[in-house]
């Protein structure tokens, strides 16, 4: 038995054999072959084998996971029968005496090279299809003994390296219990994918996949952040009760789905979800979210080669109004730029994008997309409660600027003679150290407040929260990030405003008390950890953690923080 | 006439005819010679005019600008006159036929191409050296009508697209009396280099170079950033009194050197210099200095090809400390990383190195490097007044950790039986956010905060300042700055420890009153701003300015605060 500690990345512990995903050697060594028709005819045996295999996957995704998810392996199925992929393999076959692997191979690379240097985002997109249909392929000819992540048919825990995009929309939930990577963390693409698929998951661990062999027992605890590898009979029902009691706490968090959300002393709070497309707005309700607190919409800007237009976006944000049923969505404008690129938009290169020409600095500048947004955002605005909110404001002169072209557009549908509803909140991200400190001036003139912890952190500590270098320097419990939080929400309270968060801290069990405290209104989180929270909250007593928050802001370290919230007995 | 703006680089007012640096079309056409001998004949009379000129050259430099500052023609002098060099170059004239021209462009090109491919900063910088001796050769064999800066001898204004290291190492004061430039701002290093030098420059002017005629009268006026070109006799007249008018007053200032700085109301505040290298403090003591408010040490570190020594580096911290003459020095320690790279640390490329591992960071898991300095500082504690001070604090367990390490070193250099000062002042840098808004905590472990501007604007601002698209957001008057400052000052004299500025900030105009009335104990500014702040203090009742910086506080723009402390009439 063997224990490795990692970073827990979805919560719940799953229980099964190990399924170790390893991408094997497709090194093609082989050019040649000397008789054409027999490689022809392995060919065609490959790629039948190939269909029948995704045609299988195709249907079993379908029936257990949705249209949605067999989406990927009808594109795989469109690729492994096109004639401008297959023709060229097979003329290189017959002509130049090629074995079918090579031939495949050569064609297939200059396909993906040639879409990789593409500038629309599809049809890079279609690069990474076009590299799985061939891997697929390529293993049935070259005899390679690997079983492909979609092919799984039988409960496991899958152990990789990492998961790219690629593996997890090929895993299915019903037969992937868990998995656990050597690398990443709490915000890595396959940590969200496991939450989002509600899977248990620990990542980081470092070398967990050095230390198993396919079929050991294992054991993936995602509320602690441990693996524990062929495991005795005893620690399995020690970790059984530990699943089933996580599983009794899910369904008891399910009972408070149509509950307000209240501490102990009767203060309601309001718990919110952050979404980024309309289908998001689905587990948003089924875990009982107050409203959408935060609605990234850059997700409509991304896997396109231009600008949605008006329409396009009109569309999703009604969509998202509409199916809120009056509920309050703050929709977020275009926070574009930093870590985010759209190929199409061709931004310069920056030497601390961080620090760099996004959000609204860009939409000040590009007023044609700022106006679009704003335009669709207003005709949108009649089909529910909407509310508008600027990201990376630094200055009021900055929210003065976006606001006078919100209201020229409003101006303007008015002439057109196209309603816009007339109760429209306007508000601001407080995610930049200067907008916190002045927020007494911005409560003048703002509706509300969302602080976005995540880059007031990096900015306040000058850390990179992307650079593990300095990840010790990411401190939410610092009593500094405290303090700033506390002027935003004294701010907004003062001018009679409200005051939310939308950033990971507020959906974080340790910052919750503290939050309470400080007398936060609206707590914006993933939609999953929703209920956690209300069951947090109702059991704690604001006015306790009011004096609570009052000790940290008076502490030296963030460790102290912790150690203070602790002491309550969370 | 025509009077073109730019940014005031440097002060003061020159009126001279122009001199248009544009560097001409080296290219080497001509690649074949029929005639061995003629080219070898050719080369040498080229060699022997260089020669004649850079003799004549360093003689000059060395009269009138001294002998630090005539070393780069010596260098060139041995290039001219290297073997190394010129025996391929001659080979390939006699064996391959090739021009004079050709054979010295390729020899030299090869050269270049080594030096810059080495790690050593050092032979790097000879690149730049081979590249400025071939160009002047290569004038001479091509027959190109070119003056180079250095040979400049009759009273000019240099305009310029932009001025290189080389270039303005070459500039001779005497014959310069301005320049202005297309491109920079005011921390460019033409700029800087127009400060040291102490002649007037008007930079990033986009066009000048094209509205300019060499020989045309010019007039640069470093006070206001403007650039006129072809004045009437009139306006010469006006401005040769405005020249006039400020050379008097540097006299005035002059006679401030061996007087304190004191308000109006008799409020005494201590002026002292940046400085880079112990021979930077003949500046400060000229232009009456109170101290040196802080000394970087990254030039030790630059331009070698290894880390410097303990023994380097305690005599460069000696040798400060002892021309001082007992007046305090703050030396900060290494702050490397960001835009400053040691290429022999070999450190990761990173998205954000202004917000990555820099300065104390580093400093903190490269201990080995750390504790070198820290024994050199506390050996060289005897020789004078010092304190130490830590860059790019962001939580007290980085504070502490690093005054352990100190403690360490110097328990170690005691049982050594080594003498240090037991009076050494230990403070920090405020250049983080968190660290100014937790200065309360701070301030009862450290000695002393030094206020570090540059950064602190540009995390507060989340701003880069090299990055020309959101340098509107590089805001020292933005009122949450000021707030942070006040926070910062009011924290240390609620402990009794005194707070100081070390960025740009401290040396403004603009910003004195302001810094005056939020009782900053310590200014730090470059040598040359010091005469005239403590001018300008002496005018300013720091009563007064604490109702204007009270005003400061509440306003909501930096344009408001700029225009707040316009109102007082400086």
């Amino acid at each position: 038995m063997l224990k490795i500690d990692g970073i827990a990345a979805s919560a719940g512990v799953a229980i099964a054999p190990a399924f170790k995903l390893e991408h094997p050697d497709y090194t093609v060594k082989n050019k040649n072959a000397a008789d054409p028709a027999a490689e022809l005819a392995r060919l065609d045996e490959a790629l039948a084998t190939s269909q029948q295999e995704l045609e299988a996957i195709k249907e079993r995704t379908l029936q257990e996971l949705g249209e949605k998810k067999a989406e990927i392996f009808e594109s795989h199925l469109l690729i492994l029968n096109d004639p401008e992929l297959l023709t060229p393999v097979r003329d290189k076959i017959s002509s130049e005496n090629a074995t079918a692997e090579y031939a495949l191979d050569e064609t297939s690379k200059q396909f993906i090279s040639m879409f990789e240097n593409m500038k629309s985002a599809y049809l890079r997109e279609r690069a990474a299809d076009m590299r799985d249909v061939t891997k697929r392929v390529l293993t049935h000819l070259l005899g390679l003994n690997y079983v492909n992540p979609a092919d799984i048919s039988e409960e496991v825990i899958v152990i990789a390296e990492d998961l790219t995009p690629s593996d997890t929309a090929q895993l299915n939930r019903k037969y992937v219990k868990g998995f656990t990577t050597n690398i990443g963390g709490r915000t890595s693409h396959s940590a969200i994918m496991a939450r989002s698929l509600e899977i248990p998951a620990v990542v980081g661990t470092k070398d967990v996949l050095s230390q198993v062999n396919s079929g050991d027992m294992i054991i993936v605890d995602g509320l602690d952040g441990s693996v524990i590898i062929n495991p005795s009979a005893e620690v399995i029902d020690e970790y059984k009760s530990k699943r089933d009691n996580h599983l009794r706490q899910i369904e008891e968090w399910k009972k408070l789905r149509e509950v307000p959300t209240v501490s102990k002393d009767g203060v309601h709070v309001e718990l919110a979800a952050n979404i980024g497309t309309p289908n998001d707005v689905t587990g948003v309700l089924e875990n009982g979210g107050e409203g959408v607190g935060l609605y990234r919409t850059e997700f409509l800007y991304m896997g396109r080669t231009e600008l949605p237009s008006e329409e396009v976006q009109f569309n999703a944000y009604k969509t998202v109004l509409e199916k809120m049923e009056g509920k309050p969505v703050v929709v977020r404008t275009l926070d574009i730029g930093g870590d985010k690129e759209l190929p199409y938009l061709d931004l310069p290169k920056e030497m601390n994008p961080f620090l760099g020409f996004r959000a609204v600095r860009l939409c000040l500048d590009r007023k044609d997309i700022f106006r679009t947004q704003l335009r669709a955002l207003l005709r949108a605005s009649t089909y529910g409660n909407l509310r508008i909110m600027f990201p990376m404001i630094a200055t009021l002169d900055e929210f003065r600027e976006a606001k006078a072209l919100l209201l020229e557009e409003q101006e303007k549908l008015a002439a057109e003679g196209i309603a816009v509803s007339d109760s429209i909140q306007l508000g601001i991200m407080v995610e930049i150290p200067s907008t916190a400190v002045l927020a007494d001036q911005f409560a003048k003139e703002v509706d509300f407040f969302s602080i976005g912890t995540n880059d007031l952190i990096q900015y306040t500590m000058a850390a990179d929260r992307m650079n593990e270098r300095v990840s010790y320097l990411y401190q939410p419990y610092n009593p500094a990030i405290l303090r700033l939080v506390k002027m935003v929400i004294d701010a907004a309270h003062k001018e009679g405003r409200w005051a939310g968060m939308c950033g990971e801290m507020a959906g974080d069990a340790t910052a919750i008390p503290l939050l309470l405290g400080l007398g936060l209104d609206e707590f914006s989180m993933s939609a999953t950890s929703i209920l956690p929270a209300r069951s947090q909250i109702s059991k704690l007593s604001k006015a306790e953690m009011k004096a609570l928050a009052e000790q940290a802001l008076e502490q030296q370290t963030a460790e102290q923080v912790v150690k203070l919230v602790r002491g309550i007995g969370q």
